[in-house]
């Protein structure tokens, strides 16, 4: 059934692997909008960065030039321990879709943080341990993140506190456990470590918490460090996307090797880390017009910041202690409804993404949940890996596309990022399997009330 | 760090994948005791079993001779979704306990199964669908084997029932509901389903249950289905080592690859799906005279098979419905405590392994859970990969003998089998990461009880 060529799964050899991560800001003539302080509605500087982000962060963070950032070795050494992830041909979805497409899929879940989290986590970790801090904090709402964390303290003997929403703390006490097994504590949100976490409590005592408080604690609880702690943040940054770009450009050097062709890439975006980094390379070439890719964002119809936000200035948490952002924003005050794809659920959008969707360089669209969950059992019964809900919404648009070539009869070639593994969101497949999983849509009056409270900024 | 030649992580190419299952028996002069049919004492024929197993694997299990079995191309296919596995060099485990041993592991867990059970599951599920059956009925404690079960199910569109221990049902809903997604039928154990199951229900109405009376069930709606069902099992049979002999035949030709001589091989020991698969074709040679191993069966104190029980016939489940096979047994109304290696919670062990124990081919040692424990944190924490209570128990045994090799100055090669990953295995963690883990060993008393009641065969 298999092409002669091309395997199952394509791996690369060690030597194959990519040395430095490529910073696509560097290939964009407009570059992002500034971060802005808050006070002053000035752009941030690395010195206003410093306070709260290990300092080779903050400067990756603002550089908008440096196309090729080399790799610690350090880094290189971690990565090996799981990457390269594989580049997998879904032969077997091809075929139960009956699609003259050709679908390809990178697969991020084989580490146990069982994401794509890890490759930013082990860079932000190295930073850190190399500027002598004593550990980093943040926050973890599914918990995917705050695991990847983890694993990367242990491996350097950093210290590692992670927020935990409460209600994740309560509802995933496995999560939990795993961040413990590699050595993190992690806090439920709000807590009484810190003046937000006890201001919350007083104000509202029966609270489960939310990514936001989560946020400001962590933040708070590294810039009261007397420095020995800084915090870390695992999307939506520039930094993050620099580190993610090892996934992209595997999948081109794999393509490439093969003679693959991706008509196609499709990506599901949340803040932006997975995406953005699988089209990293491709739209490099595409920005300097080299080549020709349809890029293609999926998002949850539950929390559609590209389809139905504004492109504003806006504050990256709800606390608003953060710095001003421009992006794609449903408003920082905006509450998704509970829908279980966590790693979706943000108010926002990756600057970078951002900037690139306003220029038309990629496409996106939002799905709705019950729709994700039966591209994600199609998937698990026929290439045998249990997907997370946030990378459905990817399988969930690579299906559509490729059910469109049946019609069309077209041979397109398909590349879609699986960011992720399930085993942790049982709840939710338990739902979908006794038929009680529900779609939300937030209507134009809901959006609209949020959009209002944007912060006004010239 | 690493050694210039061998990667951190060896994958093979899907051409030097194994085309044929290796039969050990085929390479043992004195071959292993056959099944003896329990009302008869006279050998079990394929006709005996047929009733029960799938024809082709009744076959299977009685052939001592055949070498070479031809793996057919719809299980190749499949194998290709997950396999190759990688053989890993774990260089960073070796640098934490600063010895001169090189450690080798075959990784097993990258797939939705999170263990080597996938293997056996795809051989048997394509024999019931070859062979026009409706579907297959089995037993899960731990979960792994069903899970297994279910993606094999799903693939070649056969119905899979599934008899779970109750207790694990209600404490393990994650490990059901993943079934469940994969399209299989999850029945807590006992059951007013089966005769058996009603019987003990009656006698014990609050029982949790047990893995001798699933299995009394799953057999007994096998029986009943008038011909469209067979039973399927994960382990112990000789046809499980068979199918799983791909771990070894992988694992030996990535050392031939590289030059990698392993000195010793290690595997944690249960029924020996894992130990038996993974030692196959290292094994042959040593048969054969060709090469030395040092092989080393690990087994949990709580349940020393190996190293405290005896060669004697007994049942292969408690229910007493199964063939009597002559095995290294602790009696099979042995009861382990509930230890939370549920993989290796079992009486017996493969009667091939058993044999090549007796004729001191393997070695075992048996190992307590607080210092598998210990064993598989400090795993996890410098390979990364957080693992199953039960390859725990050969991580134990391997970074005993580094340290071993430590002391002695000696650069021995270990080669061990990581059966799994332990993601579903987190109240055991927690209750570890909170100090709260026991031992238990029982007593010669408690054993010499069980021993008595074993059946009298000559």
């Amino acid at each position: 059934m298999a092409d002669k060529n091309i395997p199952y799964k394509i791996y690369l050899e060690e030597n194959e692997l990519p040395t430095s991560w490529y910073n696509v800001r560097a290939d964009m003539k407009e570059k992002p909008a500034p971060l802005l302080n808050p006070a002053t509605l000035k752009p941030m500087t690395v010195e206003d960065l410093a306070p709260v982000f290990c300092t080779e962060l903050a400067r990756q963070e603002l550089d908008n030039d440096t196309r090729e950032v080399p790799i610690p070795q350090e880094i290189l050494d971690f990565y090996k321990m799981y990457r390269p992830s594989p580049l997998v041909r879904a032969y077997f979805l091809e075929k139960a879709l009956d699609t003259p497409a050709k679908i390809y899929y990178k697969f991020e879940g084989n580490n146990t943080s069982g994401s794509h989290k890890l490759n930013s986590a082990i860079a932000q970790a190295y930073y850190a341990k190399k500027q002598g801090l004593k550990g980093v904090t943040t926050e973890t709402g599914a918990g995917q993140w705050g695991t990847a964390l983890s694993m990367a303290c242990a491996f350097f003997g950093l210290d590692c506190k992670v927020y935990m929403v409460k209600v994740s703390y309560e509802q995933k006490p496995f999560r939990r456990e795993v961040m413990r097994t590699y050595g993190a504590s992690v806090t439920p949100s709000p807590s009484d470590t810190t003046d937000i976490g006890r201001k919350i409590l007083a104000e509202h005592p029966g609270t489960g918490g939310s990514l936001g408080c989560a946020i400001s604690e962590a933040v708070e609880c590294a810039v009261k460090s007397n420095g020995d702690y800084r915090y870390v943040l695992g999307s939506v940054l520039s930094q993050v996307l620099l580190h993610q770009s090892v996934i992209g450009q595997e999948a081109k050097t794999a393509c490439d090797k093969y003679g693959i062709k991706p008509d196609i890439i499709i990506g599901c975006a949340g803040g932006g880390s997975n995406l953005g980094g699988l089209i990293a390379p491709f739209m490099g070439e595409k920005l300097r017009g080299e080549a020709d890719y349809r890029i293609i964002a999926v998002e949850p119809a539950s929390c559609p910041s590209f389809t139905r936000g504004v492109y504003a200035y806006d504050f990256a948490d709800t606390g608003m202690i953060c710095p001003l952002a421009k992006m794609y924003t449903l408003g920082c005050d905006f509450i998704p409804s509970p829908n279980h794809a966590g790693g979706l659920r943000y108010h926002g959008m990756s600057p970078i993404l951002s900037k690139l969707y306003d220029d038309k360089m990629i496409e996106a669209v939002s799905v709705e949940q019950t729709a994700v969950f039966e591209a994600a059992e199609l998937f698990a019964r026929t290439e045998g890996t249990l997907p997370a809900p946030e990378s459905s919404h990817a399988i969930r648009a690579a299906i559509d596309e490729a059910l469109k070539c049946k019609e069309t009869g077209e041979e397109k070639t398909i590349l879609f990022g699986l960011t992720g593994t399930g085993y942790f969101d049982m709840v939710a497949y338990e739902k979908f399997n006794n038929g009680e999983m529900s779609d939300y849509i937030p209507s134009d009056e809901e959006l609209a009330k949020y959009r209002e409270m944007l912060p006004k900024v010239d």
